[in-house]
């Protein structure tokens, strides 16, 4: 970007091959303005650095003045300036058709695979349980299960569906298929995208805050993503597709960007297309456009301009119909739990609401404690190095545990509709099983069913408490929304049974007298379950508005806000005062990336001085002056430190700033000048000013730079305090920043510098911040 | 903020009245640590005045870690802290629950008032007529026009409702109860609060943006806007009272502001929190909390957090509810225009969708060029004189032309519901004037009510469409949502009309073959007039997805998403291709506001050395020397000059910057010095080091300024591109930046100076930027 910014000034950079520019041995006092080609690789950069926003915003705003100034001239360039304008639009509306299309295929290839592991569809394989069933006539709704084209594998193989025998033979062939399908999801993973692996969220937010993991978002890991992703979902493991599907929107997004030159060579605005698809995969996961736009902004996204916000919610939009038009859930529904409630809610309720709250800011603050620790075992012990058997373990621990339940053998989003749900009259489902008193919605005493489902239900919560743990984080895809929120709704639910039996035994406690009298129908227990669902996934993941949109676009009524609103804070705050992280914080941090949370205060009174490089007692700041050292000398200092980027300074005694140079630029450059240019040799002068100094005349010509040097590098005084430093860095998306005092070049602070001083302050250990 | 700091380094500041340190007679080597009581003055601003964000954050920071840490020592500043914590969300609360009270008083008052125009209520004057008609028990609601109890003016006066005697009565009745209110609301908006007028959103996005209008939000405007909004609403001018309602909202904030130290004296908080009031705003004026929270983020707000996110929604949701307890519109309905539709819609009619976008983008263009125009006649012809009669002709035209005209004598808000409205079967409203063929919602042939209809409503159109551009910027509070949307409402309700016209004539069309059979439901014309109102409130303001979202939230249907996300894009790109500013943006300009538009790129090539001042041929820039200047000779700098500012220096030789001191604080630390510090003369040295220089023993004190001095200015390398440091300028929100040149200083870079420049690249003005 400087280069060019430099050429519309008039001073003209030489350091292109001369034969590309046709000007064999020309001097090097002949510049050449060869802009649009710059070397290959100057301005890119390695795998797992940060990027620099400032340089790669500016570099598309130069791009795009370009684009602009020509359009003046001619129609066909002023069509390519309309085409490149609405691109963005396009790349949008390709993001959203991909996504959706993909999380359809996902989600009818994960029912068809999770039906099979309880049976098979004798008209034809490859069709699921309720596909089977639909085919046949004389079936009805209730008698879904029975329908004679479908058979268990018990019928199949021994001719019997009941009996001791049955069981048993259904017990081993549901193992049987969650081993299978758990091992091949893991072997893909590591045959072929170790990337594929958890649920990409972490990285994700790592990536869109600067940082660069090359083949995150490629080809490879999306297909091993999305395939694994069916198998690991149909295994039957606790863990959800909701994260995973952000990841395989995001995949798709990057290589669309491809597509356009546009973004695929800006890491900038590839990075904006990368937080709409992160709104694209929440859109698709729930069927929530707007909630999913406002969990990129809340939760993902690093750097979200207005322009972003209306993009998002564009393609947000189109991956939802496209999703409702594959229909995968069968019901023409947009939303993956489609709820309605009947009764309004008191604000005595705000009681056990925030009850909810409060249990699932506890659950979430013990379940990142207990994931990370575990997690960080898994790093340094030797567990680490059985990624395969650790999964198969667990996968049949989780099917030999989960089967005998109804509620742990059904599918996390049948479990979660489930609870929502609010009895009618005619529900069959052992969570309806009241007592019939009256022909009404009125509240009941439980009967025998409701009972034997609550017993099923704490042993499902405590089960699914303990297996989520060691899950999420194996080498197979794994979200952790659905895994939450069960838990979350089976609380709930327990709690909204027990209101409801206690408001229907006592309806002369003071607390019930007025809104809750007999034969009304007062408390809806399937509204306790969403309230928990939102209180555990808040307390694990820390979301607020996203979620609490996201839950409101699943019922569409703003009446229970105020529940889901009042439990979701609650679980927050009791969660935060445990730690302030949520749980992709903490896998940021266990996996040392160098993320620089925006919204976290930075409250230590550190000065810019106590954080820079060189701290007291290191040898001086490595610097290049701009006309007083040869190629060698650079060279020397180059090889001599590990910096990424080095000062330019008038001279070693002013030590006054004239410009940046990063170390990758300088080597191609001089490495490109040694190769092409006559003349250039170890001896020659490395020049950074505007006009090259007067040298005796039998000097080898010097090689000019000032074209790969940044002329406004940032600085800050050394008394800058580190909060407004942290501040500067977040916001403008710097990658480094210079010392001064009183003018003079101090010293330099770096991202990994501000982490590491972060870290210290935490009492943690700095090294812990890995790449640069 | 930069002296608190400087005492946490152990650097002490001397400045401060040595009585009130109870040090009488201190010498000045003598250093006080005084710094929580500064100097009264220092570190605020004047009015019209741009504040600095950095400063403002950082001094929040600096109170919040001083709470922090003497929370570890005892329990009572623990418990200080927590009630610091929690004094935000305290304060959201009393935002939401004062401007959800307001609310719903201003909508009973105006539809009283409104009422009032009609006729009066025998039973007691103060009920309006709905309420005066509940309490006869004989009614039924479609007899609610014709109870006794509601007589209208010529009943009263003559005696006789029929005729046209009785008509003109009331029309005159309606004319001078219409002046009346124009006439009370120009009056006193005149007398008690200049600021009250106009909708408030421009000067609002100014003040969040960082500008200081004192009184502008103040309560006298809060009170005098409260009564003359009823006014002017109740008077029937073609105004809403939308915008107004984010105003008072905003009034409420800063009011409350005041209870709170923490937001009182911050000027960055307490913007934080006037952000959410926005959201108020628009969250009650149309019972939409998530739109008004997206609205506040897209259009009004300048520094939006995560934090204001929770708060804002907190807020909204809070407003929202209070809004519906008071319950003003009867129906228990959050929003204020509830509707059902029945029908879904198909793709082909996306055409339509889009053409009425195409009608709001043109509308949008249209009338932000001609409101402007009219409103700069205003501002520099005699017109501006006479803003009474201004209003009052308007008023009188208004209530003139308006009375016959069905559709215009009823209220924005009456008119807009009525034409999104589907029409049911029993439905007796003229728009609803179809011809009965069968018992069912299907498409029917219009009929002699509907053609009448349409002709009024065409009237109609025509003349909001030229009232509302010379009402809009009247002296009297004007919102613009409601005149706005009942263009694009009535527009849309043509269409869909006609449309449904055309498919019942047509069904054998290829256009409407297979989904537009004879006896089907298959046009909603009031889903037609709520995307014509999306599209052209869309074009007025550039609002998308929060529009979108407040008319998601009216419906509570995600179906109907798409096509108001049709006509909202056109309706934005086609009213972009006009000009890029929306109507608020407009009028900050035309008022020279110093506003930094956030989502306008700056697309010159323009570097900091090109807009920095003194420009060449200018006198060098004005600074101070460190530790060379005496008092007279720093009283000589400012005096001379009118920077709000001066650079410190080593030394004039040198320009090697040291830090920047504002002229207020300067004035006033020299100013107290003279007055109280024993020895302090004009030929005393002004010191800003941090040691004092020797001195032969019989020089005066020196006069020590380290304290007040910013030692962390921004600085910029004149090389830098000017849209990088545009976006400096935004993200941090600066208010002045130095440039400098191989660490020399070399000039400075105001707000104004780059607003300047934006205008004088946009051929317009320069001096039309006013205020500092």
């Amino acid at each position: 970007m400087f280069m060019s910014r430099q050429s519309g000034q008039g001073k003209l950079v030489f350091l292109i091959s001369s034969s590309r520019a046709g000007m064999n041995g020309g001097g090097p006092k002949k510049l050449v303005d060869l802009l649009e080609d710059p070397l290959p690789g100057v301005g890119t950069y390695e795998d797992f650095n940060t990027i620099d926003w400032v340089r790669e915003k500016s570099k598309d705003r130069d791009r795009h003045r370009e684009i602009t100034n020509k359009s003046r001239q001619s129609t066909v360039a002023l069509l390519r300036s309309l085409s490149d304008a609405f691109s963005g639009w396009l790349l949008m509306l390709l993001v959203g058709l991909m996504a959706g299309a993909l999380a359809g295929g996902i989600d009818i290839a994960a029912h068809w695979l999770t039906d099979l592991k309880g049976g098979v569809c004798l008209i034809g394989f490859w069709f699921n349980h309720e596909h089977c069933c639909w085919t046949s006539n004389e079936t009805t709704f209730q008698e879904r299960d029975r329908c004679p084209q479908w058979q268990s594998w018990a019928e199949l193989i021994v001719g019997n569906s009941e009996g001791a025998f049955a069981y048993i033979v259904n017990y081993l062939m549901y193992i049987f298929w969650a081993l299978l399908f758990a091992f091949l999801a893991v072997i893909l993973v590591r045959a072929f995208a170790p990337y594929a692996c958890g649920s990409g969220i972490p990285e994700i937010k790592t990536i869109l805050s600067g940082f660069i993991i090359r083949g995150y978002l490629g080809k490879w890991t999306l297909i091993t993503k999305t395939i694994t992703l069916v198998l690991a979902v149909s295994s039957g493991l606790s863990l959800g597709k909701e994260g995973p599907l952000v990841h395989v929107a995001c995949c798709c997004a990057n290589i669309l960007c491809h597509l356009f030159t546009k973004y695929r060579k800006n890491e900038a605005k590839r990075r904006e297309v990368l937080s709409a698809a992160a709104a694209v995969g929440v859109s698709v996961a729930f069927g929530a456009p707007i909630g999913g736009v406002l969990f990129s902004l809340e939760e993902v996204s690093y750097y979200f301009p207005l322009k972003t916000l209306w993009r998002s919610f564009f393609a947000a939009l189109v991956a939802a119909f496209t999703l409702r038009s594959i229909n995968p859930f069968g019901n023409s529904r947009l939303v993956l739990f489609y709820v309605e409630f009947h009764a309004p809610w008191h604000l005595i309720e705000l009681a056990p609401f925030i009850l909810l709250g409060i249990f699932g800011g506890l659950w979430g603050a013990l379940f990142i404690r207990a994931n990370i620790a575990w997690c960080r075992r898994r790093k340094t012990t030797r567990l680490g190095h059985y990624p395969v058997i650790e999964v198969l373990v667990v996968a049949a621990l989780t099917a030999l545990i989960a089967y005998p339940n109804s509620y742990t053998r059904m599918s996390g989003s049948e479990l979660i509709s489930e609870l929502f749900n609010d009895c009618s009259l005619l529900d069959s489902s052992q969570l309806c099983g009241y007592k019939q008193v009256s022909n009404s919605l009125a509240d009941r005493p439980a009967g025998e069913g409701l009972y034997t489902a609550l017993w099923q239900l704490a042993l499902a919560l405590i089960f699914k408490m303990l297996i989520t743990v060691i899950t999420f984080g194996m080498k197979v895809p794994s979200g952790l929304f659905i895994p939450s929120m069960a838990v979350g709704a089976i609380a709930g639910r327990l709690l909204g049974v027990g209101m409801e039996q206690l408001a229907y035994y006592n309806h002369d406690w003071l607390i019930f007298r007025g809104w809750c009298s007999p034969g009304a129908d007062c408390i809806t227990p399937g509204l306790y379950a969403m309230v928990g669902a939102a209180a555990c996934l808040g307390g694990v993941t820390r979301m607020t508005v996203s979620l609490v949109v996201i839950m409101f676009e699943l019922t569409g009524g703003l009446e229970y806000i105020v529940p889901l609103m009042a439990a979701t804070m609650t679980s927050k705050w009791v969660a935060d005062a445990f730690g302030r992280e949520g749980i992709y914080e903490a896998h940021i941090r266990l996996n040392g990336y160098p993320f620089l949370e925006a919204k976290e205060e930075f409250e230590h009174s550190s000065l810019a001085v106590d954080v820079m490089r060189p701290r007291r007692g290191d040898p001086a700041l490595a610097v290049l002056t701009q006309d007083s050292m040869t190629v060698e000398e650079v060279e020397t200092v180059v090889d001599s430190t590990h910096y990424s980027g080095f000062p330019v300074v008038v001279s070693q005694e002013s030590q006054r700033l004239v410009g940046f140079v990063l170390r990758r630029d300088l080597l191609i450059s001089i490495d490109n000048a040694r190769k092409r240019q006559d003349g250039v040799v170890s001896t020659s002068q490395v020049v950074f000013t505007e006009h090259a100094p007067t040298q005796p005349p039998e000097a080898p010509p010097p090689l000019r730079l000032r074209g790969i040097m940044d002329l406004s590098p940032f600085t800050v005084t050394d008394h800058t305090p580190m909060d407004i430093t942290v501040d500067i860095f977040r916001k403008l998306g710097l990658r480094q920043c210079l010392v001064t005092h009183n003018g003079r070049l101090l010293g330099i602070i770096t991202k990994k510098d501000i982490l590491k001083h972060m870290a210290q302050i935490a009492n943690r250990d700095p090294d812990s911040i890995l790449f640069n």
